[in-house]
């Protein structure tokens, strides 16, 4: 176990019910901190970034809090973009997407793990008892066009082009990624199991994705590994989602079937994510800026704590840290207790809790 | 109302259960013309072709099917493509692709319409009420990298790329298809409303695609029009499916989001299709080969009677022929009843009801 006792943190609360949000999730880390009355201590220092910055200054990542975010052991973003603030050519800001490509943290990690007392959208039972993670390749795939993107041609032959990018180092890093990930939750007791979830059947780049995938898949002979189509575990995601432990995927398939897991979790108030790259990480609710609610103090608070959580982990994990594994287990436990007192009722699911209830009864937890 | 009297169907019954659920189909199209005493008749013309026909031949779509197909009147297709005969390349053989491609059938629709009866995912009451149709375009999109398609690099530096294209011609087309599609509803008491399902805010093909589908929209103004982002779409297939009417999006989206829906009404079984182009159209069954259940009797055939209706209903709309939208009604409203008697309950949910039973089931219903 090292002796870092001191932990450097960027903050970007970004836009909208991100400065409503974040405050109370350093308010929560803090607390369980003192609580746990840990040996560590977290200095954390917070930049404005996102669409409201973009449009005071013409800049959406200001270059220090980008060297700051390279600098720091971890960042922890709230939510960016305004869809009424756009980049000339019509793209959204989103600069947690050039974070992810300046830090080129590969793994996006989206953990699916329903919380007890909230009533979910699977019928089954087990679609209650949700837990597993799906991986986001982060840093190319269709994603990485944003460069090669072109129109051609005239009239009614116009056409418009993306081209989805998958490399060998990129693959590579990914799926080992994947492969320590289920190691790791198999000495928890999960089934230690990888789905790799492609379109290997139509698409070029895919079938080398796969390729790869079992190349890499040969090196964890203690692991079970699998394939699915992208169709078909869309599907398997409403019909059985419990069947699954760790699953891995290119960046646009990914962004998509990780909001169907935070549907079946209650909605993106409740997903956590983590960007993680080889020496920096970005952790940040999966939520969006929700210009619908500002203000009015209906923020859910959730995903963000829970995002906290997974950042102290991997922050235990990389520098064998006990205390901040220790922090990090009391944030999920604490959260958990709230919901399981079947009191919590989010907005986005039809009740009346927001930042201040659910905060305080997840506090009234430690 | 048309004279015509006789119809051309093109009938390829493929792979795997394609054999076990074709004849039951073309039995219950027979009945039902019977039945309804319709001055129509049916010309069905059978052909070989798909991975099995491949293995043995070196062809999975011969000339000749491929040209009768384009001169029949509609063509009834099974299911193709066996996991174990792959092109030398490594993809599956899937001549469904090559006859949208080569009849240019570009809009796929998909209906979602929940048969009552059944247990199904959602534990939303309104998630067994389901009613609306996704539109996945099937001529260009991810799917159009077929030629494109490359790799480049030495090494970790190695990747495979596959280009997206989004061409004016395809949107409006599309586009106008799908606004047809919701006047005929509204017409039928739904909304009448199209959502555009894109990537508008990262990827600029999709921002393309956006503004066509704008300037479309503008030629329907008394439909609403919406857009939505395809994560988000995700999520609100799970959270509250029933909110949609029309949904259309790009060939990749379009193949992820309709399997969702699939789940949705109980799996691949239950899940019709039809692709439609100008001049011809191609109806078949959301499943595969199901090479697992070969030959024992379990294959479901409810996805392919309901896409022997919406062939029937294309027609009658096609050649204004009462006959024809009379025999998709009452093919439809047979298996409706069939289900609604909660007697059924196919393999893949769980029951012990293959093709025999359900077949008797809907043929007692005429
Ligand atoms: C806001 C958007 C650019 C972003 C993405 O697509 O990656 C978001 O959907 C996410 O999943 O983090
Ligand atoms: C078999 C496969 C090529 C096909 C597709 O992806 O289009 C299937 O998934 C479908 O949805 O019709």
């Amino acid at each position: 176990m090292s002796k870092k006792t001191s932990f450097d943190i960027t903050v970007l609360p970004g836009d909208g019910i991100g400065v409503e949000i974040t405050p109370v999730c350093i308010e929560l880390i803090e607390k369980v901190l003192t609580k746990l009355d840990a040996d560590v201590s977290i200095n954390f220092t917070t930049f404005e970034a996102g669409a409201a910055y973009y449009q005071k200054t013409g800049i959406s990542l200001p270059e220090e809090a980008l060297a700051h975010a390279q600098q720091s052991d971890a960042t922890l973003l709230a939510c960016m973009g305004l869809p009424s603030i756009r980049y000339p050519d019509g793209r959204e800001i989103a600069p947690q997407l050039e974070l992810r490509e300046k830090l080129d943290l590969y793994a996006g990690v989206r953990p699916v793990k329903t919380m007890p007392g909230l009533p979910l959208p699977l019928a089954d039972e087990r679609g209650s008892q949700l837990d597993f993670v799906m991986i986001r390749e982060s840093t190319e795939g269709l994603f990485s066009s944003r460069e090669s993107f072109r129109i051609e041609g005239q009239g009614q032959d116009e056409a418009a082009y993306d081209t989805q990018k998958i490399s060998r180092r990129g693959c590579e890093r990914l799926f080992n990624f994947a492969f320590k990930m289920a190691e790791q939750r198999k000495q928890k007791g999960k089934q230690g199991l990888v789905t790799c979830i492609d379109k290997a059947n139509v698409l070029g780049s895919f079938y080398y994705m796969r390729q790869v995938f079992d190349e890499v898949a040969q090196h964890y002979p203690h692991l079970e590994a699998d394939h699915i189509y992208v169709d078909a575990c869309a599907l398997q995601l409403v019909r059985q989602p419990w069947a699954y432990d760790v699953m891995v995927t290119e960046n646009m398939f990914g962004d998509i079937l990780s909001d169907l897991c935070a549907g079946l979790m209650g909605g993106m108030g409740m997903a956590p994510s983590g960007d993680i790259g080889e020496n920096s990480a970005v952790f940040q609710p999966c939520h969006g800026s929700a210009p619908d609610i500002i203000g009015q103090g209906k923020a859910n608070p959730t995903a963000m704590f829970l995002s906290a959580a997974l950042m102290l982990e991997w922050l235990g994990y990389q520098h064998q840290n006990q205390a901040m594994l220790d922090a990090a287990n009391k944030i999920n436990q604490v959260v958990e207790a709230a919901y399981a007192t079947g009191d919590l009722l989010p907005y986005e699911l039809g009740g009346s809790d927001g930042t201040v209830a659910i905060s305080s009864k997840v506090f009234a937890m430690l």
